[in-house]
């Protein structure tokens, strides 16, 4: 049997997504940039998938860009509204992404600003207290809190800390790879400056993303090289992503609420089987808390073994069962998970994160509560 | 009839890459940088992707970055070039495409550099004269100078350049956007140290490009988040981007000599039949010196008329032809082309770029040069 668990890291792609892309990917393949009936069939369907988003976000289509991914769009956002409007301070918190940990950590070392951490406690929650000081101490500043943690789950009130933030004119900026397409954002509700999509999280393609603008703001390209995306970002659209982001998108909103019962079903019924089945196990992070987590994410927190040290997902991977040990996108570095660390989880203890979809079922689930059990000597 | 020649700003997706890359966005969805099953398969379909990129290009796999296309290829190289090693001079040509020119004019802007340029003749030929004392007086500068213009096809020779710039310690980067997969490049002989590919100008798919490197270059990255390509890109990966655009420079090496031979028949034939059927006919830069200019492009300069003027693209889209006024990459601004622009063409003179592939037929440029004809009150 074969298992995928992993699906905080990437998701398999719709067929409906890709039966939407696949014109732009044989018959239509101008380029949007020419004013020829070959590139205006093309730019139609940009320009119909940036409505259609934008639509679903309630937001206005001037203010959403096309990118190619969610990395691109943080790192867009970031920095080039750093540059633009000359910010001296930004406030993040030690358990974001890499995509915004590692490109505001580089706008620091490049002298641009003072970089400071929220506080967190030991589930990752943050501290509002010390978040609210601190952005009352730096009006103008910038803050980029994620709407939830990719490896453990937590999922922070962004309505909160946009409010906050907008009443000291500080750009609010949130990583919201993990919870675009499985969970409404109403934009003109939220009060925040720009947020990010990628769509291979909710079913779409890889190598497609955008960021939300909030159209107050004017900010200079991070790429530069043409006049495409409203002269926002150079290069010849990646059409067929685009077209794939925005059917995923549409597909993602049309059935958020049977999906999210789904995967909630599939959820607790994963840390019920393990707390009966496995006497010691544990949830790092907020992962176990169905209210203050995402439902796509659990984060599981295994007793010390001595089989299984530090090759628990290499054992799980022989049963078929993929699952991850933190961000996919650190894994081809050597150090372990910094979210994990920045918690002080146990050293002696595996931690795995398992991330479900719609595309998942409970045989899924009990197969796996089923090997984590063999491996962990609980067996009937 | 539809016609077909606008190939420079994009082409058409070979089926045989759609074959290679439908495995990737159908089965195969893991993320490659997880360390399961999933994950590893297609990681590995990455890493056969570069080795074959790099086996073409006579050039190691570690010289090979994947990007989102030749745009962010070419910031990458020029933005992160100057940053890491403090280049305070550099030198291009005022005929560069956009993705070069505004990206080193925005380095200028924010005080990295002072920029300097080429001095080009009337056919946009570069004075080598003028290029080699520049590089004598600017020592451990960065020159970029595209290998063939997109607009006007004229080739560089990129050859003699880098053997200056190598002796004196000039970052040279080359715009290789319009020649990659229609010429050889062997990057053992190239003194080069970065050039680049957007795999949608040779029938590969959009969103998909590389930068090669010279190993004995470390610069800093791009893009920041991830330990993707080797920490030099964060992102997941467009993996069947990849797997396309590898795939299409495969082939386009496999029967370049016969597209090359089948190409630079139409475009002699163009030339012949638009100087017989239209008088006054002009071409553009160099693009009718075959030997001295892209075989994918052709510049024409029509005789001023009264009907044409200002009409010309939209009365020969009423005949089915697509072909472009100048880069694609700009027709969303309202300006002109800055190339022809430098060459002081005569502003009541009409001026398309036709540019083909080796998908268009000896019928298709008949069928032009009937219309051309027509439209210019010529016809028998």
């Amino acid at each position: 049997m074969k298992v995928y668990l992993d699906n905080a890291a990437t998701t398999a792609l719709d067929e409906k997504v890709l039966e939407a892309m696949i014109p732009y990917l044989s018959g239509h393949y101008g380029n949007p940039s020419s004013v020829h009936s070959h590139g205006r069939e093309v730019r139609t369907a940009i320009e119909r998938s940036r409505k259609k988003v934008a639509e679903l976000l309630n937001a206005s289509p001037g203010e959403i860009f096309f990118t190619s991914g969610g990395t691109e769009a943080d790192n867009t956002a970031l920095v080039c509204a750093i540059e633009t409007y000359g910010i001296k301070h930004a406030l993040t918190s030690p358990i974001e992404h890499h995509a915004v940990l590692h490109t505001l950590q580089e706008c620091e070392k490049r002298g641009h600003i003072q970089l400071d951490y929220a506080q967190i406690d030991e589930s990752g929650a943050i501290d509002m207290g010390h978040l609210e000081a601190w952005i009352q101490a730096h009006p103008k500043s910038l803050v980029s809190i994620m709407h939830a943690n990719n490896e453990i789950g937590n999922l922070n009130d962004i309505e909160a800390i946009g409010n906050i933030c907008k009443e000291h004119g500080v750009f609010f900026h949130s990583d919201t790879v993990q919870t675009m397409g499985h969970y409404v954002h109403d934009l003109k509700q939220l009060p925040l400056d720009a947020i990010v999509a990628g769509g291979h999280k909710f079913h779409g393609p890889k190598g497609s993303g955008f960021l939300y603008l909030n159209k107050k703001n004017k900010i200079r390209p991070f790429i530069y090289g043409g006049a495409q995306e409203r002269s926002m970002r150079g290069g010849t659209e990646n059409v067929y992503g685009i077209v794939g982001i925005a059917k995923a998108l549409e597909l993602a909103y049309e059935e958020m609420a049977d999906h999210q019962k789904h995967v909630e079903k599939l959820k607790s019924s994963f840390i019920e089987q393990l707390r009966e089945g496995i006497p010691g196990v544990e949830f790092n992070g907020l992962s176990a808390n169905l209210d203050k987590s995402l439902y796509t994410v659990l984060n599981v927190s295994l007793p010390p073994s001595e089989e299984n040290s530090g090759m628990l997902l290499f054992n799980l991977d022989l049963y078929g069962i993929s699952a991850s040990g933190g961000s996919a996108c650190s894994s081809g570095a050597t150090v372990g998970s910094h979210v994990l660390r920045a918690l002080n989880a146990k050293a002696e203890r595996d931690s795995v994160r398992f991330s479900f979809s719609r595309f998942n079922t409970h045989e899924e689930i009990d197969y796996t509560v089923e090997k984590l059990k063999e491996l962990y000597g609980v067996t009937a």
